[in-house]
């Protein structure tokens, strides 16, 4: 099969890589439709961040091809949305819902596991780790929302439960890529009331505005804080979304939290440095982290299929699987939000 | 009135300080009955974070001799038990429950404010600030466990609260201080089934184990770690509590969460890096800070006169007002856990 292929930094090729087949009996082989590139992989694009030479992507939706013989829940032909990481659904951290820090999991296109950039990936534990999508003949906008909680509308949605968004609720959300837009999404399904959206993007600024931000800032760094705080009457937000990874973004959602808040984080930490004082002296929380994907699938795939979240209009740039790297191109250049890549289709 | 007075660092005499008296209609004055030594007292009375030079002691419980004009629910002669904390009741931060960040509170023993290791305090916002304790004739072990609501026993129960402590949980609390020791009693009564406390020091351990501790573990750092993650099977306790403020406790609390736990955390951060890679790619979370002592004050309070918890017995060592200094002395040189300061009699 074809599959993108990491090479080192700025050194990302198209080849060959070998056709998946069931190793384990609890393995299924799936064909990708969608893949796309995350923002998270521009750190090790960019060098910033160490990865396993070979196999990339973590992200993709696609159809089962073969299963192994363990395999009760999926069959050939069943259309799925692949959470990153694979699970097991049965070890402690699973059963306590936290399936991507399984015990016995990965995430998808690392360490020589198949990437979601490639024409077919073998899952490990399939019943506990893919997700079937149900109907047939979903529509173009519904597939690039599907291929979306794939990661990041989960992962913002991680961000928002963490920051414990409540009905009525003034957040914010730090971070206008797309894990924050998908904040915005889920902020505003959870009932937030104001949604202060931190971009100066004007592209993504619109964006924001229509997943439900009702205030967009553009200042950042202490800038954006005092700015946040006079329009909270200098309380501060009920929950602000660190959905960035880096020391500046988690300084200002903790300097905008009000007191008894959590800052719910779902960035890859590069350089960041908590505020300890301010956790302990203003009881500013901080939950979040890699996004239990499998756990919040069921839900927030129902609500892309009732279209009452449309995650994937953060996808504006397409390319197939041949010109993947145009794709991280893209979006290091910070030309596109994030990129999805055609792979295959469903029938 | 007779006071303690912080003159620097190792430096503290008992002096002449202006009787307190109502300086605006929302005062009460407040004859001290007890007060106390806090673990917190000795960072600057080592000269290890600042302080401002004056009057002391943030924990007393007494009797009201006076109030304003203002104060409606509080008279001369009732028996009350001062949170560490002043607060309105009427700021945005006091009404979300987090009266310990009121925006025009503060704490006793500070920046001139009155404090606990003295004859008497002003007590600003006396209605919303002071817990009026019923019925009279208490007996020592009650007055002893009244005068812990005042800070420790409460500080201990919002480090539970914060790690979010249920019934059939697994606990570990990190610092046998009094705080940690509060935190096991609190522990206990939120439903923990098992309770790790880590401690070295044989009276100390002694006590945990009346308090509710199952285990306990001398270890201290990874070795620590290590012996927790065995007791556990590897999974990692459901509840962490850092009741120290160090880097090393802050790190063995991390070490010791399960994923998708939180570390409830409440000691005064010194040197304390929190470990964010731990936060975002094991999803444990840190919530905590000072806590809001009158919030939690009606509830435990209540357990006291109960009899249900008794959090008076960790007051090791009793002097007097005059002597206050060899409480510091005692605790600074780990002979003792908590001293007691005799100030006044009840009637």
């Amino acid at each position: 099969m074809r599959a993108a292929i990491f090479n080192g930094p700025r050194d990302i090729t198209v080849g060959d890589r070998p056709d998946p087949a069931i190793t384990d009996p609890t393995d299924a082989v799936v064909r990708v439709v969608l893949g796309c590139v995350c923002g998270s992989d521009l750190w090790y694009y960019r060098g910033e961040s160490p990865h396993a030479l070979g196999p990339i992507g973590h992200e993709f939706i696609g159809v089962v091809t073969d299963v192994g013989s363990a395999v009760t829940d999926l069959e050939e032909g069943d259309f799925v949305v692949a959470p990153f990481t694979f699970s097991d659904g049965t070890c402690p951290h699973c059963l306590a819902g936290w399936p991507s820090n399984c015990a016995n999991g990965g995430s998808f296109g690392n360490h020589g596991v198949d990437g979601g950039q490639g024409e077919a990936v073998r899952v490990p534990f399939a019943d506990a780790t893919l997700v079937k999508v149900p109907g047939t003949g979903h529509d173009e906008a519904t597939m690039r929302s599907l291929l979306a909680l794939s990661d990041v509308m989960c992962t913002g949605h991680h961000a928002a439960v963490s920051g414990g968004v409540r009905p009525g609720m003034t957040v914010a959300v730090v971070g206008d890529g797309a894990v924050g837009l998908c904040a915005v999404i889920a902020a505003k399904r959870l009932g937030a009331e104001r949604i202060i959206a931190l971009s100066r993007n004007p592209a993504r600024q619109a964006l924001a505005r229509e997943f439900g931000a009702t205030d967009i800032l553009a200042e950042r760094g202490d800038a954006a804080a005092e700015a946040v705080m006079a329009m909270t009457d200098g309380i501060g937000v009920d929950a602000a979304l660190e959905c960035v990874g880096t020391n500046q973004s988690m300084a200002t959602a903790f300097a905008i939290a009000r007191p008894g808040s959590v800052v719910g984080a779902i960035g890859a930490p590069h350089g960041v440095e908590v505020p300890i004082e301010t956790v302990i002296f203003r009881n500013v929380g901080l939950r979040g982290g890699v996004a239990p994907v499998r756990r919040y699938l069921p839900e927030l795939l129902e609500a892309v299929l009732a279209g009452a979240i449309n995650p994937g209009r953060i996808f504006d740039f397409e390319t197939d699987l041949e010109h993947v790297v145009d794709g991280y191109r893209a979006m290091d250049e910070r030309r596109a939000v994030k990129a999805m890549i055609r792979v295959g289709s469903v029938n």
